[in-house]
């Protein structure tokens, strides 16, 4: 979805922080910034990643996330890259047999957004792309948070974890749940406009022989307003029908035509 | 989040069509595959694949989604691709001054699980990876999604927009709500168990001196009661704790206890 206005300025709101356990690919690393930036988080840290720091894949899979690329920090242990934060997730996939909540991302984003809304710092920890994260890292979370996915096929990359929990916490947090643009519909024609339609249109049919018993013309009739009425026309449309029926109306030649009056 | 179990059969419950128009990477209709693996989804359509069908790189891309990847049908036209549906929507990041209601993801997930609820077919177009779908594309569908994005970066790879349309669609259907596991907690011990960890607790700082002023002892137990209350220990975990206090009581000679009464 081709879309960035680099006229717009990034709001750098407080937002999760995502930390990365022992990230192996340089590639995952800058996919999960660029996932991180599309829904308006930006801290991003590491720990022991396998190829060092900085990464020149990373920052060519970021796509331009450069304000989280540029200040991602790098630790030697967990305990210090969450050594700020009072609340902590910790993302599996796997059933641990640890004593601990497991909740989805709907609830943990509903969680963080309050969490931060209440001026505290809560992050995210995301395990190695083979194995996730160990026990003693999850030992430091809260609580566990998986994905509803489908349970035999449950794997999914770093980046798209990422994605759908920042999708989350972006949707649940007051500050950021609105589309980037709304529905841009037109007025409603008044229903004279509409009126003048149907009958403009009812008296072609008339005079086309389109009603072939005058029972049924008020049932048809029905059937088209209602048909018509579910379009919810702006005035300019009902203009632009009501000059297709005259246009085809001119074009065409009755050279039978079955007059039907109108049913009483 | 590795996690897949092999062992679990898939279920292929109705879900949404997901149609590519002019894909131009074999990578990104890999990872789609993938994406919509993970929520459940496996119907595919591709309209005119830039590098033809099949894609060596998208079944490479695709992480063994083979139910998906496999069952892709090719299509000429975004018309033939769409006509066995009855709810269509228009996945796109840029505003188009079209006339028709823009969405977002949670929404809808909602109506397409309506939808495909009630026994009818739903689908989502996604556009090119350059400049996404065209108008006379989104005139086909019934409304517009977009992603509740930071506008300043909106740039989603398909494979993300198609993970997060397929998470809110497996989110909202009843179907497939749930979570791959739970929460395995244990049950919480007896208020019984927990009164006696106290007692012992508090024995022990009374015989150690941790007490310094008999005025404020009930005040700093009523702190370490609510505490170690908020834990919701196990019986377990309360067993371990006392055997805890006892080891730490037996490793300590007080030299010099300060013996201090419980206040009345």
């Amino acid at each position: 979805m081709a879309g960035t206005d680099s006229s717009i300025k990034i709001e750098l709101l407080p937002s999760p922080v995502v930390i990365l356990c022992e990230p192996q690919l340089g590639e995952n690393i800058g996919t999960a910034a660029r996932a991180m930036a599309n829904f308006g988080l930006r801290d991003l840290r590491l720990v022991r990643p396998r190829d060092g720091w900085p990464n020149e894949k990373a920052i060519a899979a970021a796509s331009k996330a450069d304000h989280v690329i540029n200040h991602v920090q790098v630790f030697e242990t967990l305990e210090e890259a969450i050594r700020d934060l009072t609340l902590v997730y910790a993302t599996t996939a796997r059933l641990r047999g640890m004593q601990k909540d497991v909740i989805g991302p709907d609830e943990a984003g509903k969680r963080m957004a309050d969490h931060i809304g209440s001026g505290q710092k809560a992050g995210l920890l995301f395990g190695r792309e083979k194995w996730g994260l160990l026990n003693e890292e999850i030992a430091l979370a809260d609580m566990i948070v998986t994905l509803p996915v489908e349970p035999a096929f449950a794997s999914l990359n770093i980046a798209q974890a990422v994605l759908i929990l920042a999708y989350e916490w972006r949707r649940q947090s007051g500050q950021a749940n609105t589309l980037p643009f709304g529905s841009l519909l037109h007025e409603v024609a008044p229903r004279s406009e509409l009126v003048g339609l149907f009958e403009q249109l009812e008296a072609t049919l008339d005079e086309s022989g389109f009603f072939t018993s005058p029972e049924k013309r008020p049932g048809v009739i029905d059937n088209l307003r209602t048909a018509l009425t579910r379009g919810s026309f702006s005035s300019q449309e009902v203009r632009t029908l009501r000059g297709v029926i005259s246009s085809i109306d001119r074009c065409h030649q009755y050279p039978n035509p079955k007059r039907v009056r109108p049913a009483p």
